[in-house]
């Protein structure tokens, strides 16, 4: 299948802060940041990565799709385990390398594969970490 | 000037994602992403670096410490506009390859280096970007 066409090549610095085209900044390895937050409480649920199609599919769908750089591979969030992400608003940084999702979780409500509402489920207190 | 000793090393699956242990995972870059909400609004301010002296200092000092990628030098983030961010809360995610930092932001409240208080100004809509 062929691929879609790509998102429009980023522009100078003025461009990517000021402009109002979609131009996002993928790294080396073809990957953007991407963070999803509860589109209700404001919690962070997870820090996950996006390749151009899992964005392209993102912004189609309105259903949140990632990049596991763990299993190389395309990933509907929620495909399995019914935690889908409706996006309710989707925003990019300054320079466009980083994509904040504003999501409404489906089925059990949570986000993290351990069973967590949010993946970052422990403070960090010195070396050591608090589960809470 | 000798380094500090780094983090320990990251054990399994299960040490990473139920253990104590603060065991940060950095990238092939040497770099772990972080992201930085006001504590107060829970607003997203940024998605930065943070190499592991970086990661030190945030939690030594209690400031928000970054890695440039394109200047490629360690960051205390405010050092020159004075938008120092507090670490209120640290929080690292499941398999310890991303940090959430819950902060306080000092000077003019502002996080991004356009003057826009939070870094995700614009919103997608489409292939066009709202600024809202």
């Amino acid at each position: 299948m062929a691929a879609e066409p790509p998102f429009a090549p980023p522009g100078d610095k003025d461009a990517l802060e000021q402009g109002a085209g979609l131009t996002p900044r993928f790294g080396p390895d073809g990957l953007i940041a991407a963070v999803a937050t509860d589109a209700e409480t404001g919690e962070v649920l997870m820090l996950a990565w996006m390749n151009d199609e899992a964005l392209r599919l993102t912004l189609e769908t309105g259903e949140a799709h990632y990049w596991s750089r763990s299993r190389r591979a395309l990933w509907r969030k929620g495909a399995t385990s019914g935690q889908i992400q409706t996006v309710v608003e989707a925003r990019i940084d300054c320079d466009q390398d980083a994509v904040w999702l504003k999501v409404k979780v489906g089925g059990d409500g949570g986000a993290c594969h351990t069973g967590a509402r949010s993946c970052f489920y422990r403070v960090i207190e010195g070396d050591r970490l608090a589960r809470r």
